[in-house]
């Protein structure tokens, strides 16, 4: 993935367009490099059109007195002076070359190789590296991406070759912004200072506003016929553009180049201690972190993948360097967020474009398309589909949660007019499951039991079941029965068949386990109303599984009876409003837009947030029926839903969240994903099972199986294992020490690479506790998720072996 | 400001890049275009050159049979071939034009004459307009802003004319991005076909991917030296490109251009009715919003102002058409965010690179650049310089409020081990002022009184005094006392010299009021202590100005007090720790940057949103100093503040926040600041006012002496206007009903004018019952502000004179 080496300084070279100098400004500059460095290589990775003509032929040809320190490459060739995606087309439809087209991870990897190569055999020796790309910044490359798009795995610094012609003032503003766009960090844009146009005169001091520096340099001489004339002349260009001294235009942008390097070094060197200084970080013990070693420096990310500092030990030699920046897989998908990757250029653009046409704009009693689109598209063809008919936007799930139990109370509070006396309002309560989480404000709070995560201010407002679980245990799928149940029924457990059975929810209905659920919850709730209680107003779930109480799959089955139960009017007098809390489970985290199809039941108020946008910013979402809706409508200005954040509905985030959706709904119908899915349902099924996941069966039923495992479970993008642990719970650091091994790249061994760049990659991975999970995004790689699998069974079948 | 007519389509033509055949292609545009309509337009807004070689003669040359339907202008002519920017300087330098180099503001409201002027004049036949650009998108205009920015305010859509050449993929592809980041609808793009780079059989897909129309065309034949016969080839090549039918390509995309202007003008005409079908507004009762027309349409925002849709009576005769779009001025700056003006370049673009270099990335003991630089530069350099150590991310103002009670419970229930039982912490109470609001998660909620916005679940935790409010009466500055106050003091107010001397809080520290203030805080204090009243835990203030309250301006002499005597040993065995709620008032809303220095005393805890990310987007920020940090410094985990949210520290927001305060920092060194400062400061203070405002001082004090008119008030940004109303408070209508007028845009006065693009604009604003209040940007031009006082001022002075 990235590359970034103390000794080798490598800059990839992009152009505003094609032919504004890149080959002769890199010359310019790997001769400017050759006065301060022993080696200097020039790579260009893809070169068409006939040998002699070759950039890197005219870059051997000038490098003058510097010939023995220059060396060069090309890594891909064509015969054919024609774009690189046209030159591969030309080559294998005829035969002249051997190769087919090299795939962009191909290319990527290849690049990645050389790279690696030169910075091994550097050893102490300093060196600088130019890589030349072909055309302009977003020209395409072999396989028909762009190079903008095909180049940002490497994350290389980059030199912006400006266009000194008419027009150029245009495409080198174009360019830089398409490679801001894709993260890129340009370093320098170099430019020919032709006198007519002037375009260096008007691009200094609008990039030195943008903090950018911009160097001038003299144009080089006109093209002769005769070959050694033009020979002799333009090295007389080159020397007179780089002077035997460490003077002049291009040596200066060499110094600068130097100096961005060794700044974005020191840079990266003293994140850990100052982000130590300055940063309170969520959810963690600060006391327990204090040693640089344990900051995760991110330095960018792209698809599955970060790429971090790994800082070079301060004693070690510093041979045979590897790169300082190291792939790591977001193995936790960044807290549940990550959809697309990291990156997704769609997704910049679609927030550059809302954030260029709108920046945000007030909500309340207005409408922009954004809002409107995604509001309609999650109420009519989203996760509302079928119930609900209103969309509220706020700002993350745990806002989202206060707003849905602000709209239950209220709609359960006039409903049952009369019933709660204004005082008894403030104990309303609501039914949940022991293990609920539903955001970290403290109104979300309150809709737990009291637990570590709870603050001074907390109360635990209402009622929590002990839920049956559903997990894979040695190898067979079994339901977990709480005490209570596990009394009515005459065992603490039972055995299914398949997951593709446990989660066929409505072929469960008449069983045994159904009629003691129902049975169960009925007499704990008529027991709670009689004994007066608190005053039950809402039922409130994480449908399928509770994320942060760490990783509970609940039987489906029970969820089920207990929508039906609150809403029995032999019970209550008014059916509860039924909450579903899909901020982790919703979307397609676990392979399913929503729960309520799943489950054969609808919420009357549903919470999304995280995949909503993408893994890029923050949005959340309640929707609600119009039963819901209604309780706050009326002509009093007061009894209006008087909750609002001042970002409500930002453009922003609308935008990305719908382009988000879109991709989403062709993902949904990929060959991935129906793979996925045949590979769990149970041979002779007809159905396809709604019990699926990206995890390999056979690898988690493996995983189940051994000692040190107590359970193990996957749906969707979820893989969860549970560790044996006496002393269990959020304190627990059992499942982060036994899986130590696996967060740090394997070593240089090639086999278990997968990270884009060829790189063996850690897995950055969270833990609950006793509970380790790992966590795909909607779109990752086959190719990924068996590498994972395959270090954390080495992981975990060794500790086994061990213990 | 934006343009848009139901019967007159208007295209601009922007290029990929210079000569690209802009010209050619729209010349078969209007062709084609005269093929459907009667009236075509095509505007030349700025030509360089010989007028022989002019674009909008070309067109007149070339309009073939449709001579008399096509209507060419050009508004700004140069003679020298060279770019605008320079051309008009070789104008201006030598004398040949009288004209200077008109202002981006001229530039664009020279174009939006022409086009309403031609609207207008159209009546009810319908028409087509060209605008053609000059190089490239981002080709400097004659001020030297690029045209991709002056152009803006105009918000025309867009047909890019691709580039056809070698480097034409990477060019039209950059020129596209470049117009998605300013927000630009683009609805074609056309480009000759040139079948040896064949660059539109790469763009066709690729745009097709992102949903934009490509249209390859002929490529025009070579140019003869000729001009009769040149003439002639060139017509031939126009009437084989456009038949006079409506086949072909050109005719083809035209009908694509009305088709996306009739879908743009049903969709905003759908807008209200769908939006009041699905969306669920915060803080709106939908029972008293149920027209259409009592939507506001958003279509684009730029700079202060809205671009909003004024949807025609069905019944009128469409004669005399105006723009659909009308400009209105934000006048509540979005909910109190706007920083920069709506779609600034720079946010959008710091959006755009973070989005594309990290996405979002998982903060707990992780760091990325842009978190740890904003965290630096808030705790070292920002608000939080001489007091704070950390900076806690969270995602709005509410989330970092709850953060902020959590640090001061947690801190002050472990520097009083023993005070309080555990039961006894969940009635830890804070002690504030009513009128207080610190957003409408209930945590944050029950840091208030019981009212209007609070919920079932509300629980005022806490003790509120009565504040002491500043205000501009009939001219006089006034300080206003509580009964409470006023029967120690022996009046009901104070008359001040100034605002000046108001806010000089060290002045007035050993005044009668002064002493009147403590002896009445601790009185008040020591009586809850011993009556065995709420825990006291911690003082809550919203420095200065209690926002959502009403916008109440508390003497910050009060406020001071308060400060020193939670902290007095004699009273609290162990200082409250004292939380500044800044999310409105801090980041230079008031004209500082945080309001410690003004009243002369730190918090312990400091919170941040709204400016915060210019205006963008969500992101909430708690500082912290070192004493509350380390009361949740341990070796165990569970002692840790466990509160976070998904997107904690987003690299977006993160990065937009660090652009938002590098601009800050330049504008609080403008002329414009100073001279507003200067302003507000009375004759003969040597120091400069640290009270001062954008309002005019003369202006507020002329308005505080209007009948209707109880108080007014300005600071910084902010101007509050009280209306006289026996049914004050948040249900109140009174300050909505007297403002209505200058909702609306003033119909065609252009001399209240001063939106860009000239059209005469509306006020949006927003009301907390019988309070209007009006707020700037941080950059907003005198001449809007100017423009605004004297809209105010015309509706009050009428309704004072009638009532």
């Amino acid at each position: 993935m990235s590359h970034l080496y103390k000794n080798l300084r490598i800059h990839q070279v992009f152009g505003a367009n094609t032919d504004v100098g890149k080959t002769i400004i890199t010359t310019a500059l790997v001769r400017a490099s050759a006065l301060k460095q022993k080696n200097v290589f020039y790579l260009k990775p893809v070169s068409t059109g006939a040998l002699l003509d070759a950039d890197d032929e005219h870059i051997k040809r000038h490098a003058g007195p510097y010939k023995n320190l220059v060396h060069t490459k090309c890594l891909f060739r064509y015969d054919d002076p024609v774009s690189p995606h046209l030159a591969v087309k030309l080559a294998t439809a005829d035969g002249k070359n051997a190769v087919s087209a090299p795939s962009d991870e191909t290319f990527v990897n290849t690049i990645a190789h050389y790279i690696r190569g030169r910075a091994a055999a550097l050893s102490s020796q300093g060196g600088h590296m130019y890589v030349e790309t072909a055309g302009g910044v977003h020209s395409p490359t072999l396989m028909g991406t762009t190079q903008a798009d095909s180049y940002r795995p490497l994350f290389l610094p980059t030199i912006l070759i400006g266009d000194s012609k008419l027009g150029g003032i245009s495409s080198t503003i174009s360019s830089y912004e398409s490679l801001l766009l894709r993260g890129y960090i340009v370093d320098a844009i170099v430019l020919f200072r032709d006198n007519y146009y002037q375009n260096w005169e008007y691009l200094t001091p609008y990039f030195a506003e943008r903090g950018v520096h911009v160097k001038a340099i003299d144009s080089p001489p006109s093209r002769l016929n005769d070959a050694a004339e033009n020979f002799a002349l333009t090295e007389e260009y080159y020397t007179k553009l780089v002077p035997q001294s460490l003077d002049g235009d291009i040596s200066e942008t060499v110094q600068h180049l130097d100096d961005c390097h060794t700044r974005r070094l020191d840079e990266l060197d003293s994140m850990p201690r100052r982000t130590l200084d300055t940063v309170w970080w969520p959810f963690v013990q600060h006391g327990l972190v204090t040693s640089e070693q344990d900051v995760t420096v991110i330095d960018s990310a792209w698809s599955d993948f970060f790429s971090i500092y790994d800082s070079p030990p301060k004693t070690a030699p510093p041979s045979n360097p590897t790169s300082l920046l190291k792939p790591q897989l977001d193995g936790s998908a960044s807290w549940w967020t990550q959809t697309l990757g990291h990156s997704h250029p769609s997704l910049a653009l679609a927030a550059a474009n809302a954030a260029g046409r709108y920046g945000h704009v007030m909500f309340p009693q207005a409408t922009h398309l954004p809002a409107l689109k995604l509001a309609e598209r999650l109420v009519y063809d989203g996760p509302g589909k079928g119930w609900a008919s209103r969309a509220f936007f706020s700002d993350n799930g745990s806002t989202a949660m206060e707003v849905a139990l602000k709209m239950a109370l209220r709609s359960f509070s006039i409903e049952t007019e009369g019933t709660f006396e204004p005082s008894a309002k403030k104990d309303m309560g609501i039914i949940g499951l022991k293990g609920s989480y539903h955001g970290d404000t403290i109104g979300a709070m309150d809709a737990s039991e009291e637990g570590v995560y709870t603050c001074e201010w907390h109360q635990a407002r209402g009622y929590w079941f002990d839920p049956p679980t559903v997990s894979i245990q040695k190898g067979r799928v079994n339901i977990s029965l709480p005490p209570s149940i596990a009394g009515l029924f005459g065992s603490t457990s039972e055995t299914m068949e398949s997951l593709s059975h446990v989660y066929d929810v409505e072929s469960r209905l008449n069983t045994l386990l159904a009629t003691i659920y129902r049975e169960h919850i009925e007499r704990t709730l008529q027991g709670l109303l009689e004994n007066g209680g608190p005053g039950l107003a809402a039922l409130v779930l994480e449908p399928l599984v509770m994320g942060a109480g760490g990783m509970i799959f609940v039987d489906p089955l029970f969820q089920r009876i207990m929508v039906e139960v609150v809403r029995d009017s032999k019970i209550f007098q008014s059916p509860l409003p039924v909450i579903f809390d899909e901020v982790f489970v919703g979307l397609y985290r676990l392979g399913h837009q929503s729960s309520g199809p799943l489950l054969g039941v609808n919420p009357d108020i549903s919470v999304y947030a995280k995949i909503l946008t993408g893994g890029l910013l923050p949005l959340g979402v309640t929707l609600a029926s119009d039963r819901i809706f209604q309780a706050f409508y009326s002509t009093n200005k007061t009894d209006a839903l008087l909750h609002g954040h001042s970002y409500t509905a930002h453009a922003v985030g609308c935008q990305v969240a719908n382009t988000t959706l879109d991709t989403l709904g062709e993902l949904v119908e990929s060959a991935a994903w129906t793979e996925a899915r045949r590979k769990w349902t149970p041979q002779g099924q007809e159905a396809q099972s709604s019990a699926w996941s990206f995890w390999d069966p056979n690898f988690v039923e493996s995983i189940s199986c051994l000692d040190t495992i107590s359970e193990a479970m996957a749906l969707g993008t979820v893989l969860v294992i549970k560790f044996k642990d006496t002393d269990a719970g959020y304190a627990s650091h059992s499942a982060q020490n036994v899986l130590q091994s696996i967060k740090n790249s394997a070593g240089d061994d090639q086999t278990l690479s997968a990270a884009p760049g060829g790189a063996p990659f850690g897995i950055h991975y969270r833990t609950l506790g006793n509970v380790a999970y790992f966590m795909t995004s909607l779109n990752t790689q086959q190719a990924t998720i068996d590498s994972v699998e395959n270090r954390i069974w080495d992981s975990l079948s060794n500790t086994t072996r061990t213990s």
